[in-house]
């Protein structure tokens, strides 16, 4: 059984993109990803089959979803359906953002 | 088609438990909630066949999930099985948290 309080050892650490590192923590059906990208950082052109939606916890990005975009801040929501393209640019600093995949990307456990 | 930048109608906006203000966004298959718990604010013991997961976004609070428990802050992720009944109480102040549902909560809309 999943233990309901994570060991540090139960999560998920990888590098994308070149600089942004994400912590992530499947569950049954459903994984989060915090996401912290850096000054700077890009979070280039993109896409896969599990939906994605997020919420930016801290500081400000530049999303570009299929054909619109918008610069996000904290406590911002977005969604991406599986399969639509998209790019994420941090603006003026460091950025931290939550998102949650369905299904779980086995390739970020 | 839903808009991958929600415009403020299409979030739900509910009060739970009598005092805990929630933001809900619902995708294709996962629902986010972003629950804002008042100090000394109680989500009573309840349960529901929708996997949950989430993170602590600011504040501390008391989780009791089936027999386990613990105080989580910032950053803090936990997981709750479908079914699993669950307790969450402020500790010391506000508390913000979002979460993940799924499937998708329909009264939570």
């Amino acid at each position: 059984m999943q233990s309901f309080f994570p060991a540090p050892e139960e999560f998920g650490r990888h590098v994308i993109f070149g600089s942004t590192h994400i912590t992530t923590l499947a569950g049954e059906h459903v994984q989060l990803s915090l996401a912290d990208i850096p000054a700077n950082g890009v979070i280039d052109w993109h896409d896969h089959p599990n939906e994605q939606m997020g919420m930016v916890i801290s500081g400000a990005a530049f999303f570009q979803i299929g054909s619109e975009s918008r610069t996000l801040h904290a406590g911002d929501m977005f969604r991406i359906p599986g399969g639509v393209r998209h790019k994420v640019e941090a603006v003026g600093g460091p950025v931290r953002a939550l998102d949650a995949f369905y299904p779980i990307r086995d390739e970020y456990r």
